[in-house]
């Protein structure tokens, strides 16, 4: 293994194992020592890397900022089914992705301004800005219901699915499919023009689920 | 003052202190030091009254429990409005009181297992149960739609109202009374029984402001 790919390689086990330790414990408690004993790696390999905990933190955001984008680029490039449908099929994938991938996670929760020491917008924020021109394009594809605000419809999404991952800290069922789907049956009929409505998957489609990355 | 009066408002002081350093540095991280020194008393006067961390964190849970069931009793007081209104100025003053009480904020978060040693259901789940007897009860006033299922908007109040919890801590606007407003206009006209639709007040009524705790 040429040296260049194991420095990536030790570079990746830091990040994975610090977002393991700031999920479960908290980024003021999670300690470098842990970090990197839990990689597997010196305490001197994980300066190398990385100057601060803080310094990790963004690189953890910086990671999670990449499976959001590869997620939400996805569900864009699937486009074709319309608006609605593909904000559905990427809802679905990110909600996996909160439950399978702890960098995912992480890096969420990073964003809330601990440890964050860049400038770019923190994921919860890129996340909005995703939903609501998501709601736009369905709003000029003439999907939306007339009396529905794409203003509100990315608030309560953006809400719920925050929601859906904070509450399944405790109880994973709030990250199951099943509730993500009961939450777009319910706001489908409001939010859907009436024409539109017949075609949308609450479920998501199969061809979004192997498409998306999670 | 009495001796017995003195100690309780020490037993508050302790509680009100540890509940802001819970809150801002994470249950781990906050030490009974940082508390004590908070709330203006010594370290003995601390051990006094709580044996540990963990004793601590009981108190501040069972004070915000004390203060949801205040919330939530006083909205049941009033369901003179109906089951939905009654919800809906309810789910206001929660929100209100995320913005504006640290112990309710704080013990909401404690239910997430950390620092949690009741036996007692922690508050989301109480407050889960409330909304879906709320529901339940809108469904026999007649005033749910007939084709809304309780249980899912059960699912999406917990989830949009943990979700706006969990946003404001970034970002204030998300506990702001337009976002919830917002998200109950959205989701009236869906869950809503037609008739009933028009004497519902989305931004929760004045009287509910009044009689409601926060």
């Amino acid at each position: 293994m040429a040296r260049q790919e194991r420095a990536l390689r030790t570079r990746n086990a830091l990040i994975e194992s610090a977002a393991e330790l700031f999920d479960r414990d908290g980024f003021e408690t999670a300690s470098l020592a842990t970090i990197s004993a839990r990689a597997g790696v010196s305490n001197g390999a994980l300066h190398f890397h990385f100057a601060s905990k803080a310094a990790l933190a963004e690189a953890v955001r910086e990671a999670a900022a990449q499976r959001l984008a590869r997620i939400t680029d996805g569900g864009a490039e699937r486009g074709d089914g319309g608006a609605l449908q593909m904000l559905i099929d990427t809802s679905h994938a990110l909600v996996r992705g909160f439950g399978q991938d702890v960098v995912l996670r992480a890096g969420f929760d990073l964003g809330d301004g601990r440890g964050s020491t860049g400038t770019g917008a923190d994921l919860c924020t890129r996340w909005r800005d995703w939903v609501e021109a998501a709601f736009a394009r369905a709003a000029r594809e003439g999907a939306l219901a007339p009396d529905a605000s794409a203003r509100d419809a990315t608030l309560a999404v953006v809400g719920a699915v925050a929601g859906f991952k904070a509450l399944g800290g405790r109880d994973p069922e709030w990250l199951s499919p099943d509730t993500l789907t009961r939450f777009w049956s319910l706001l489908l009929p409001r939010v859907a023009q009436e024409l539109t409505l017949g075609g949308l998957v609450a479920a998501g489609t199969a061809a979004g689920k192997e498409a998306l990355w999670f």
